[in-house]
């Protein structure tokens, strides 16, 4: 995590036409220039994908799309898209396509003089990832003078077995080094605020531990549906979608050990440490939930069986909720309890950290029950921040105790912060892979989950609008817990 | 602390015309009775002083400072005056003048049917309490069908032998559990709240202790001169004055183990196990000030020698800085540095809990000693309230930290708090001695500080408006500390 320069190279992106690329890719890359990190002449950006838009219809699309996000149409953001964007047609993705594609590459390097330093993001559905690598392999592109590095996005693969194929395969074309596998939960300044805020903070990193802490919640709680997304979530869910990558990573970022320093190889080491340490999660401390429709006046919100490409009678899980038990010397005894769905009351990403009870109560006016347990809340979306509950004495007699929080807000403290996107673009573009997932993670963790994914399981129906079926609440309460409904 | 019923009882204050009568303890009874604590008929305030101005004299006094103290000229006002305050003089205090007060007593509670139970507020100078409670002896009315409370003013005593002294004349007359010393920064909400504080809240408890704090520094500055008190202020001094008591006493509140229960008791006991635990403290762990006159444009504010009824080579002390150890298991090895002194630049009483820095720096974009210690500040004056100062991480990069402090107020949280006196003279009248000074205490801490009161100790000059002599600085410094000047 060094500050690197960016060194000369071509950012290659297959599918540039796609929403990604619009919506998150080009304003990130056009905020790095904002601020200095890119240089015009010094990162040359090829769109490749179907249409034959040409390097003209490309800019002109790329620039309204960063009017779009918010940038003004001067004479910079012209000049930008003229001097940094390039296109080329990749076509059906024939071989005769990859040649062109290659010639087409290696000319604009031969012009500016590159180094043959290139960044491949494979903006391609998962299917065809593989095959696009391949094709990029046989021209030659991914053998140069410089550098290459592979840049793709979720899912990595839908169990254990389609996982270690998919890694098997790309690990023929580039080393696991030169893989950068996107989660863009990990780009967000807040799961790496939480490392500085572990490990530069004593008074927190020595409370982390079963010694101080009760039980941890992490939840990711869309307030959406599946929305447009019904055919594709229909064969994945929740657990698949949401809980296999983006939960498990945050859980392994909350509870890993200190690293040796802060650098990738340390940390993914002691991510990996976590999840070989997690038990094997019983069926019973699983629960599965699927929305049903919500009428509120006039309006009827549909249940899931009801939206665009759902069979009507679904057991697809638009809800999931787990304990996972961490059996080492830190967190043994500590409940991990994951959740996470869609059509909950409101969006909210939230690591609740529930400290242990005050071993004995030394108050007599007050019952001892009804004292708040300390809590530290971490909250990722929708604003990113921390707060920090607690008690204390209310003023004058009796005795009594009053619950306060102290809340802490990133944007108020700093203004703007950066998108996760511009973060793991400038990471992958100085080389630091700290912020992403490696093969052996994505592996192990369908692993952890494929034994839970049997499509046999009950899966019980809460009202859009409500945080999950009843049985989820019951899965906490077993151990005298509750999930923490956030500030 | 259980919350309890004031019992009818006659509150006398020996010495009634003095300035803390009308400033604190008149309005604190006036406040007492406003939130239903006081009934009419039910407490019955007599004054007694050398002044003969009878009962209609005491009242109209009573009622002009408790209008300067806030309270409107309204019907209420003038009511409780009328029904609750009397008046006898006590002369010189000769052995007729307590028969007359006595007499004069009596004849009250009969009048009111009160059974007896007498509360003397000693609202008067240290050399007079002890004739005082004689002469209210004497003529029994120490001793009747109720209970008899005492209470009184500090200082108690000078040294270790006049503690002593004085301790043993007043057990003469009454028993330990019926004497209240008074020390004000004991009725403190902030005093209190640190007890709940610390053990409502197992996060805090759980790290204070020497595995988690560095140091602990207990400032009470204050930005005035001696004023008008230079004569007494020549003999007392500040550790005499301040640091024996007040600080002490915070002292023993921040170190105490957790009590077995949260009555007197039980407290009391903790905070001696704490004074009986630190070592003597040695000469060279003790830096002793004196402040010099300073000139800010046309204004010059004297120095102490220029004060009034202060020698021109006094070599009293207006500053004490010390470093105190605790020997005992969860102390060992973290200094507890205190401090008082006049003519600070800001009046600031202060706890500041510096905690350890991290065993290990993982962060390599970062000087390690650039990284502020996580630190707890808790505040009585000028407000109360407490700061957390810890780090995050500032947006983008490089991995950079910032530092920053999430404050709780008091006051914003909960409105006007009650005042010291109004808690304190509460709790005399439910017989609650836990916010009260003990015989023992007093007298230990004498002994701990006599060693240190041989008035041959260097008094080291410092500017008015400044923190104090430089050596002070060094006192800390020696151990790589540094004094925390607040939020």
């Amino acid at each position: 995590m060094q500050p690197q320069q960016v060194e000369p190279h071509v950012f290659v992106i297959i599918g540039a036409t796609g929403d990604l690329t619009r919506r998150k890719l080009l304003p990130a890359l056009y905020h790095l220039r904002d601020q200095g990190v890119l240089e015009t002449g010094n990162t040359l950006i090829v769109g490749a994908a179907l249409p034959e838009i040409g390097e003209d219809g490309f800019r002109l699309w790329a620039h309204e799309g960063l009017q779009t996000a918010g940038w003004h149409n001067d004479h910079e953001l012209r000049e930008w898209c003229d001097a940094c964007l390039y296109y080329h047609t990749i076509g059906r993705g024939t071989a005769d396509d990859y040649v062109a594609l290659a010639a087409y590459i290696r000319r604009i390097e031969q012009e500016h003089a590159m180094p043959e330093n290139r960044i491949f993001y494979l903006a391609v559905p998962p299917d065809v990832a593989p095959s696009a690598i391949e094709g990029l392999d046989r021209v030659g592109l991914l053998k140069g003078r410089g550098w290459v590095r592979v840049v793709f996005e979720k899912p990595f693969g839908h169990d254990f077995q389609s996982a270690r194929q998919l890694n098997a395969t790309l690990h023929r074309y580039v080393d696991e080094s030169q893989i950068y596998r996107i989660d863009h939960y990990l780009g967000k300044e807040t799961v790496q605020n939480l490392l500085a805020f572990r490990f530069a903070n004593p008074i927190f990193e020595s409370l982390w531990k079963r010694d101080a802490i009760e039980n941890v919640q992490i939840t990711v709680a869309e307030d959406l549906g599946v929305e447009h997304r019904g055919a594709y979530y229909q064969q994945a869910g929740a657990l698949r979608d949401m809980l296999q990558n983006h939960l498990t990573q945050l859980l392994t970022v909350v509870a890993m050990e200190v690293p040796v320093s802060f650098d990738a190889a340390a940390i993914q080491s002691e991510k990996m440490k976590v999840l070989y340490s997690i038990a094997p999660i019983a069926a019973q401390d699983v629960v599965f939930g699927q929305y049903t429709s919500w009428k509120i006046g006039d309006q009827t919100i549909p249940g899931y069986r009801e939206e665009a490409g759902v069979p009507r009678d679904s057991t697809t899980e638009t809800y999931v909720a787990l304990k996972a038990e961490i059996h080492n010397w830190r967190w043994k005894g500590v409940p991990f309890y994951l959740r996470t769905g869609k059509r909950f009351p409101r969006k909210l990403t939230q690591i609740a950290v529930i400290f242990r009870e005050a071993p004995a109560h030394v108050f007599p006016s007050i019952d001892p029950g009804s004292i708040a347990s300390n809590k530290l809340l971490i909250t990722l979306q929708p604003s990113e921040g921390f707060s920090l509950c607690f008690s204390v004495k209310s003023p004058g007699r009796p005795f009594m105790l009053s619950d306060h929080a102290l809340q802490f807000d990133y944007q108020k403290a700093f203004g703007q912060l950066p998108e996760a996107y511009e973060t793991l673009l400038r990471d992958v573009m100085i080389g630091d892979q700290t912020l992403f997932v490696s093969a052996e993670f994505t592996e192990k963790a369908w692993q952890l989950y494929d034994p839970l994914l049997t499509g046999t399981q009950a899966v019980y129906p809460y009202s859009a609008g409500s945080w999950g079926p009843r049985e989820a609440d019951a899965l906490v309460e077993r151990q005298g817990h509750q999930w923490q409904l956030g500030w």
